[in-house]
Order: C-alpha cells, then structure tokens, then sequence
C-alpha cells in the first residue's frame, strides 16, 4: 500500500516556561520552541518533525522549512525512505538555499525538520515505534539513510557497514535494555536562574524520583557564585551521584581552564559546552588541560563535517549530537557511526526533550554498540506531547507507541500560538 | 553635530544575470543578491548595508536584519560606533536569537549588512570614504571597533596594537598604493557553465583589459573537462599570467588531491574552496599533500573563531575572508589582523563585487602591513551601484566618494523587486 505526501505546513509552536526554568549563562530568557515540519497525506497519517529554538528566530526556520520541503509532495514514503541519503544530499544542496548556510544556521534546521518528518511519516506507516523501525532495517537498508558526503575520508560506507554488521552477533544481549529502559539525568535541578535554595530542593526531589545523575548550569561572570553552587550540589547530593557541569558557551578559553581547575575538587562528571561549539581547538587544548576531568559538547555543532573535526581532535569525550540540530535522525545516525569508530559515546542534547532521542539511543546501543549511558531528561514541555516520554524510578520507559513521538497536542487542537 | 538613528529598513535586491554568468560546481543558477540594510537618521544621510546571497533565501536574512536592527534606533553614530566591538558583542548574542547561529547562518549574514550599514554611515557623517575614516583612526579607536571574544587565546586586544602601532611608522611608505591604486584579478574569464569558446574569448577580453591573473571555476564530475579547461587557460594566458582554480566546495578530499595532482603542472596560483568549509582538519591535510600549490578558502567561513581555528592549523594560504558573509566590517578587521599575525595573506571573496572591500584591502594593507596582492573583480553588478568601482588597467581607482560604495541605485528609484 502506498502512502503519498500530499502537502506540507510549517508550524510555529511556542512554550514560555516557568520562572527561571530554561535559563543558562547565554540564553537567560529560553521560551522553547519548536518550528514543526508536518507532512500530510494521502492518507490517515501524518508526519511530525522538529527543530527545536529558544524562540526568537523559530519562525524563519518554519519559512526556511516550507521552502525546502516542497521536493517532498508527490514522494511515496517507503520509496523516499528506500534511497533517502540520496535526496538528502541534494535537499542539503540547494543550488542557492545553500549559501545562507551551508549545512547550518536556519537552513540545517529546517532540513532537521523535515528529514524527522519523514523518518516519523515511515514509522506511522510501517506502524512500529521509530526505534523498532529502525533496529528492523538490515544494514543495507541504513546505509542507504545516510549522506556519507564530506566524511568518507574518516567513515567510509564500507567501514559503516562493518560497524553495524559486526553488531549483530551479540544484538540479542543489548536487547536487554528494551525492558530494562534506559537511564534519564535530570537537567532540570540547576537552571541558572534557580536561587541555592531551589537547586537543594529540586535535587532532593530528582533523587526521591530515582535520579542518580543531574546537571548544573554555570557560565556566570562571577565564577565563586558557580563554584560555591557546584560544591553544593556535590554536597548536597553525595559522592556517589554523578553531576555534571554546562557553562552553555559562555566562557573564553583561558577562563574555562582556571575555572575548571577550581571546580575539579567537586568531581565533575563533565564540563559541558565550556566555550564556542565552533573553537574545535579550543576545546582540544581545554580537553588536555582539565584532564582528567572530561569535556562535552555538540548541542550546537551543526552538521557532521565539524563533528568529524572534533573526532579526528579528541577535542571531546562526549559527543551530545542533537537530531533536531543537524539534519535530522539520519545525520544523527551518520554522526553515531563516526563517534562509534573513535569510541566516543553519544549522550545527545535533547532539543525534543527526549522523545526522538529515546528512540534513538535505543538503536544507537542494540546497533552499533554505543555504551547504554544515561539520556538527558527535561520535564518541562512533557504536558505537550501527544505521547510524552515515560521516566519511572529515572529510567526512560520504552515507548511502544508508533511513530517517533513527536506529536504535539496543540497542533491538534489549535488552541497555542502557531504563527504559519 | 549629532546624527541619530530612527529608523531601519531591510530591502531585498536581487539581480538576475546573463546566461552562465555567476555559476559554478555548486550554485549553477545564481540570482546575485543583496539582504540590505537601510539606516534612516534624523540628518540627510542614510547608512547601506550589504550581506549577500545567491537568490532563495535572501528574504530570511532580510527578516533577521529587522529583527536585530531595532537595538539600533536611537543610537547616535558616533557614540555608537566610539564603543562598537561591545555594541556588536551584545547584538550578536541576542539570548534567543543566538540559538539558530550562533555567529553564523542567517544571523551572521544580518549582523554583517547591519555593521556594514553603520560603517557606511559613520563614513557619510564624516564625509570621507571608509578606506580614509579607518585609516584616520587611532588604534585604540580601531581596537574599540573590534569583539575579541573567542578569539583572545590567539589574539589579544594587546598584540592587536602591537600590529597595528607597529606599522605606523612607515605607513607613508605604503600609502602610495592610494595613488598606484590596487590591483585587481578577473573571475569571470571562466564561470562554470561558459563554454571553452567563451572562456578563450574571455581571458583575450580581460588580458587586453590589463588584467594578468584570473580564475577558472572547476569542479565538475567530468575531471577530465576541468582539467582540459584548466590547461587551456593556462596556454591561452601564458606563463606570466597568474591562473586560480575554484571548486567551490564540490570536491571530496581524496578527490581534490587527485585533481590537484594531475592540475599542477598548469602552475594554479591557487585552489580556491577545494572542499567543504567547515572541514578545517580536511584542508589541513590537502595543503599538506598537494604542496607547493597553495589552498584559499574563506567565502564561507562565518566567523572569527573558525578562522581562528584555520589559521592555527595551517590550513589555508591564502584568507578569503569576505565582509558581507563574516559580522561585516568589524569582524573583517579582527581576522584582518588574526591573519596578519599568522602571515597569511587576506585576498577577500567579494560578495560585495568589491565595493566595499576596494577600501578595506587599502586599510589593511596601509594599517597593518598586509601584502598589496590582488582583489578579486566581478562586473556583473556595476551598473547597479551608485558609486561602482573604477577599474583601469586591471586596477582599482581608489574611490573618492564619501562612505562604503555600498548604495545601490535600485533602492533609489523602487525601479525593481524589493520584497521588504
């Protein structure tokens, strides 16, 4: 049976938060958003795909997205999806839509959106979860995802495909996680704008909820406010927590080595984002400075010719790839296989609060073998969802609901600000 | 006398072109187009802005130009520009607006025409060409002007006035290149669609026009028509002339060392873009194995900090920095002098068709001693400027009208399509 997309609407949904949540040391005043890519048919489904902003901007990706996703109407969905690297390739490269990126800024956006339409779109019709559609493709069928374009001197296809067939073998064992569920941390206890009081309150209620993993934000000007509050979690939830540590790009470079020098008593799972997602070098020379302290980064790299960069320079220990940052869950998947080859585990960003990405780090780890590690976990848009990710004990529930949940309940029903 | 800002307008422009005029490997149908910035005072004068596009999309940068252009109004151009590194700092990390960059994309093209816009008008209010106002600065006004963040682990504010103090004292020395004017090279002896009767016609046209370097577009998936065209060039210029070859990003890297081999014995000058710009290490690699042909890149570096990142690397011979890609004059400047620390030549891309940048390589070749090389010329544009560049004998007249040559005539008259 076929299903054929028939027309595409980009919508402008907007999410102001409570007082102080969202906030970091750059972006004091987050009201989440996301620019929607959806993808009507011929017929009963409909895809949903996001990017994710802080507002101000989000309606220049809906634009850039209505533009670029005209090449989808009149393509069937399982004939798109079958040589979908392909057209990818060529949407990413737009003759003159191109130049205002390339592969960046509004135009990766807007690709992000429309490709996690698509991938949502196939699953609807194959009526599986997105993690299960994609754990049931052979490996042919995932390379023929992929771009391997501008990578191919570090990830050839054929190193891609031993990746994943040499994952197969022992797939059964890490199968394990689809019932055991795979482990959240929780973001939300450290918002920069909490006051100390707010940050005690909110870990003690993270770990009464099973949390064994948080993150604080720093990145202010007044760097003992950050270290008295680092200190203060570690105290606050003991030794054996892990807690992480995310400046949000704030500091310089130098800055970012003192500070962390400071902090490391406090044993800090990670620095996250400690200076300009672009500074690939920086983040090297930071890398080998704070040892052993290790860096992460990636919620702002765009594309996965920089991620590339950053593998070949060790310039990261963590690798937070965002599918609703770069183009979408195919480059998130592309990303993962590189990150695979240099051992670098993928913990991503969660621009969709968790609910492509649980999908995705299923697959990352049953698949190609990425270390089960911990998925960020932010509560504040839940209530939005058509089927909003599940954290029971901290642990993400596997959704076994079709699609890659990423419905939102407003564009249903009409009743929020959607601009287009 | 005080001139205040109160109103900004964003115009889009765009200009179709002759048959094959302006393509090349990755953007075969270019619609030459300017995002423009128009700064209304309470004086006669206006400030123009350029950043610029390939056509589709043009209308998001626009967009974005009146969206962060509204911190402007109210400002006095003289205050704002006695303090402008710090102004630009704060509107380039506007706390949502950041997000869908950061520092690069659309965002970044608009923060350039907007720079450009208040450079064009404080040249207007002083009543001197750009290339006179930033040459009568003192360097601390010049450091004033700059955002050294993200940058400072390579280029403090410090040695920035080391450079620019040092060149002071045989600057007179220089200054003849005012009366010599500067030279120029032709880029479009060779667009990507022209066919090899065209381009022969075209190098006999630009070499009878006293131009003696020039530039052919490749990469085609036919390497053996470039390579042919490349030769060709080559013996119908001569061996004194000097010949570049631009991929403009179409490349693979194992294949841009393939081409380059089999390329140099037609002696290129250099290759221009040979692969993706965001693949620093890439580059890297490519200058290293096709020595001694040299690599320029830079057309599509967004910012300071990736350029930082190229020069640390030694990844590029030749700086193609553009002011309408990059936060415009400002931004120019600072990897001016990045560059200058590094003795990597700055050859600029000029998206601007050189308006802007025919005072800017004066600047930077008077205040800081760069090398007086070449400036790329384009003509396709001229006669829609107000002020268009002057060239004689393949030279650029140093322009004497007061401001950046940044007004185009169109905006005027309303004689053609302007969205906004």
């Amino acid at each position: 049976m076929s299903l054929t997309i028939t027309k595409v609407v980009a919508r402008d949904a907007r999410f102001p938060l409570g007082p102080g949540a969202g906030s970091d040391a750059v972006h004091l005043d987050a009201v989440y958003s996301y620019a929607v890519c959806e993808l009507y048919t011929d017929g009963e489904e409909k895809g949903s795909g996001l990017a994710f902003t802080v507002g101000a901007g989000n309606e220049l990706v809906c634009q850039a997205i209505e533009f670029l996703a005209q090449e989808l109407v009149g393509k069937e969905i399982d004939e798109l999806m079958a040589d979908f690297g392909e057209f990818q390739r060529k949407l990413s490269n737009h003759t003159q839509f191109r130049w205002i990126g390339p592969h960046k800024g509004v135009v990766q956006l807007a690709l992000g959106a429309i490709t996690n339409a698509c991938f949502d779109l196939w699953a609807k019709k194959k009526a599986v979860p997105l993690w299960k559609l994609l754990l049931d493709l052979s490996t042919e069928e995932t390379i023929q995802l992929l771009d391997f374009s501008y990578v191919e001197d570090v990830l050839s296809k054929e190193e891609a495909r031993v990746i994943l067939n040499s994952h197969v073998i022992d797939r059964h064992k890490r199968e394990n996680v689809l019932t055991d569920n795979y482990q959240g941390y929780d973001t939300s206890i450290g918002w920069f704008n909490y006051s100390d009081q707010k940050v005690r309150d909110n870990i003690k209620k993270s770990m009464a909820a099973g949390f064994t993993s948080m993150k604080l934000k720093v990145g202010s000007p007044d760097h003992e406010r950050d270290l008295r509050r680092a200190y203060m979690v570690r105290e606050c939830a003991g030794d054996a927590a892990t807690v992480m540590l995310d400046c949000n790009q704030q500091w310089q470079l130098q800055e970012s080595i003192e500070f962390m020098m400071k902090a490391k008593d406090m044993n800090p799972y990670w620095i996250e984002e400690p200076t300009h997602p672009d500074d690939i070098l920086g983040h090297q020379t930071l890398a080998r400075a704070i040892s052993p302290v290790k860096v992460a980064c990636g919620e702002h790299v765009p594309n996965r010719v920089i991620f590339k960069n950053y593998l070949q320079s060790n310039a990261m220990h963590f690798n937070q790839v965002d599918a609703v940052r770069v183009g979408g869950i195919s480059e998130f998947i592309l990303i993962s296989l590189m990150s695979r080859k240099f051992n670098i585990p993928v913990v991503p960003h969660v621009g969709d609060m968790g609910q492509i990405h649980q999908h995705l780090v299923l697959f990352n780890h049953i698949a190609m073998g990425h270390e089960a590690l911990f998925l960020e976990h932010i509560p504040h848009l839940q209530e939005h969802f058509v089927h909003p990710c599940q954290i029971v004990d901290g642990r993400y529930i596997t959704p076994q609901e079709i699609g890659a949940s990423s419905d939102l309940k407003c564009l249903q029903a009409d009743n929020i600000r959607v601009a287009i």
